[in-house]
């Protein structure tokens, strides 16, 4: 295609997100040559922005531009709970739901032997060092209704056990098989209402 | 929903392409969040790039980095022949069949009383000017194989028939109804083939 360079090193960069296509690069591309340059500009200003200021929260790993995070910094959460979730979008799906007044911890990731992701390979050491704390006395283990999130709260739920701290598992009220933060609100909230200690 | 204001803004950005809504802008914003600085950097740069480098050519009105731009350039093209299409993607398109030589002519839209469109907000005037040049033997109407698009192409054969110059309409080989820049190389080739004078 004769396209000029920089276009299509513009279709380029789209090619790389998740489900664009060349045809819908090319259709994306050609869309941004027609927008106003200041919304192109403050398009390349949040891509930008997004990598330079956003981080992972040094206590719980959830993405943030502050750090710690809105939540852990936040003195009217209960401290005495920390949710145990895979992935920061889980968060921000459990506090849409506004149920959930506790403290986080993101694992980034579960166990999959299949894909070689060990204990090790997620953020299990941290959970434990935040649990030297005493003010923790549950943690809910809320990692995805799924092989790989049953495996790695069955994990959790053995290893932390020995600490005493009560240890409960979001209730099977999300569809099994499904991925934690596309649950709805009233499904994200039965579950965590029917939550079972371990 | 509470994201840190980064990623609110890039999922916004997102919002602004065509056929994207606030679940996919979401999911591709937090596939920013994962994606090397690198290749998020070269991302941005290729959006300022697209809005600052890019630009109409002053003659033909295709879009490029040069100008004029490299078909008008070109010593070897036929400069006895002109193009018209609606739009630069119809270019790409024609050029992409490898079988015309002649030059072009980007109308930027086509005439449409329906959306309140008419001769004088596409670029008639500047194709007028151009055919004062002597070495223009026959004008290719080559406008979309929709109402508009004849609509155009009808309205260019009578103002154009004054001058002598041999006008003729791209063949029905394209799909009636569709639009040129989707047309396959082999459909484009015989429509231009099956060219007849208006
Ligand atoms: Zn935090
Ligand atoms: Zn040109």
């Amino acid at each position: 295609m004769h396209y000029p360079e920089p276009i299509s090193k513009l279709i380029d960069s789209f090619m790389k997100l998740p489900g664009i296509g060349p045809k819908t690069a090319a259709r994306l591309a050609f869309h941004v040559l027609a927008m106003k340059e200041d919304t192109v500009l403050e398009f390349a200003k949040a891509l930008v922005d997004v990598k330079r200021h956003i981080h992972y929260c040094t206590i719980c790993g959830h993405i943030t531009d502050t750090d710690p995070c809105y939540i852990c910094k936040d003195e009217r959460r209960d401290r005495t709970m920390i949710c145990v979730v895979q992935d920061p979008k889980d968060v921000i799906a459990m506090e849409k739901m506004k149920e959930y007044n506790g403290l986080y911890h993101v694992l980034h990731g579960a166990i999959s032997p299949m894909e070689g992701i060990g204990p090790e390979d997620i953020k299990i050491a941290e959970l434990l060092a935040r649990l030297q704390d005493e003010t923790i006395q549950e943690v809910i283990l809320a990692t995805d209704p799924n092989i790989e999130g049953e495996a790695t709260a069955m994990y959790l739920s053995r290893l932390l056990k020995p600490t005493g701290i009560k240890i409960t598992r979001i209730a099977h009220g999300l569809p099994v098989g499904g991925d934690l933060e596309y649950a709805d609100e009233v499904t994200l909230s039965k579950a965590l209402e029917g939550r079972r200690e371990l």
